[in-house]
């Protein structure tokens, strides 16, 4: 696997061409951004830490039967992934109320919600990802209608599989960002990552956050956070 | 018709209970808010111009199949409607792109969409009616399913009713603003104005604004607008 052309590069990942024009190279990096970029960071490990979750969590995905872009851990930054065209909608699955939608919306962090919500953002570092609905999406030729169905299926599928495999390791998921991309043949499969990057993750006994809120909030013990969760996922379930 | 205890004050109306307990008083206000009341102004006729345009329009929609609050007309200010519970989900119709979902989301203003849109926002002022989806509606529960799917078709229905209504009159009918009621069966009802205030109306041949947002981009000619809106609202279609 040689790493050819920048095809895109992230807040947190590069994304390379290869010689097989079918597949990608991700390179996960140790920057860290919050609030739209205005605030960076960056810490040793952190791509090691957030590479070695998702290469984890997404062969277990695959095997409950949700298709994923992964396909092999190349080494402690790099994954072989499937070039796959992302569709330019983020998505928000919400267990509890938390971050941003606690501030909009004025329900206090922790409400656990009657039942999960499925947000939809705008893909576009520019305008700071806005919140949109999947009217907004088709209007504006930013994904399919047959697609943003079978997101939607996904991400709550993906929900399924995560909340119980979370609590087994004493973990409460609050909420989780995922992307998707489409292969060739125009099926839709989870693309991005699945880490303290994208998650909110409260410990079930303390509430603690072991998630990006740590860098977001200044709480300190990033690095020992996103250690303890690549412990806890990583451990038989 | 004798006006009771004051039931709710909004930013442009203020709503009475009657000696019917399935009754209300609507009094349309001089005053006009905009950006969540930061911007504050008034101008006389604007109560009244909005009533009549209201209790113009109100009527023909119930023709067309659209239950409404809407009994009659008392005064320049008044309308006698039906004592309903807001849902306090507010929908916007959106034929073309302008004002907060232009700039939201980079579309310049005058964008035709390929499909109308319908957003929802929390009706509440303090929060600034946050956009909402169906999901955190029902996850904070805000509406019912059923009732929010009824929301919807209305709304649909309601645009396929004005889009032509205002185009025969010269009118580009670019969003509009509806709030809908709950009566005591449980059935669904449209609320609240339609008007120069909950509307953008653009002339078709100008494209200058007969709206609201003369008020809030300090257009000026704004009475004007309002007058020559009601004229052609009332005008033979």
């Amino acid at each position: 696997m040689t790493r050819g052309e920048m095809k895109y590069e992230g807040k947190a990942k590069r994304v390379y061409a290869t010689e097989n024009p079918h597949e990608y190279v991700v390179e996960y990096k140790d920057d860290a951004t919050a609030f739209n970029a205005q605030k960076r960071g960056s810490w040793q490990g952190k791509g090691a830490t957030n590479n070695a979750i998702t290469a984890h969590l997404y062969p277990q995905l695959e095997a409950a039967g949700i298709p994923t872009h992964f396909i092999e851990k190349l080494s402690d930054r790099e994954q072989r992934v499937k070039a796959v065209t992302i569709v330019p909608v983020e998505v928000i699955v919400r267990n509890t109320a938390a971050g941003s939608f606690s501030k909009r919306l004025g329900v206090e962090e922790g409400t656990k919600l009657s039942r999960p919500v499925v947000e939809y953002c705008y893909k576009s570092d520019e305008l700071g990802d806005p919140l949109i609905n999947t009217d907004t999406a088709l209007a504006l030729g930013w994904a399919e209608e047959k697609d943003l169905k079978r997101i939607r299926e996904l991400a709550l599928q993906i929900r399924d599989f995560l909340v119980p495999y979370f609590e087994k390791r004493g973990v409460n998921l609050i909420d989780f960002k995922l992307e998707f991309g489409k292969l060739p043949d125009g099926e839709i499969v989870l693309a991005d990552e699945i880490s303290p990057d994208t998650c909110r993750f409260w410990d079930m006994e303390t509430n603690e956050k072991m998630d990006k809120d740590r860098f977001r909030r200044d709480l300190g013990g990033i690095e020992e956070a996103y250690a303890e969760m690549l412990r806890r996922v990583t451990a038989e379930g």
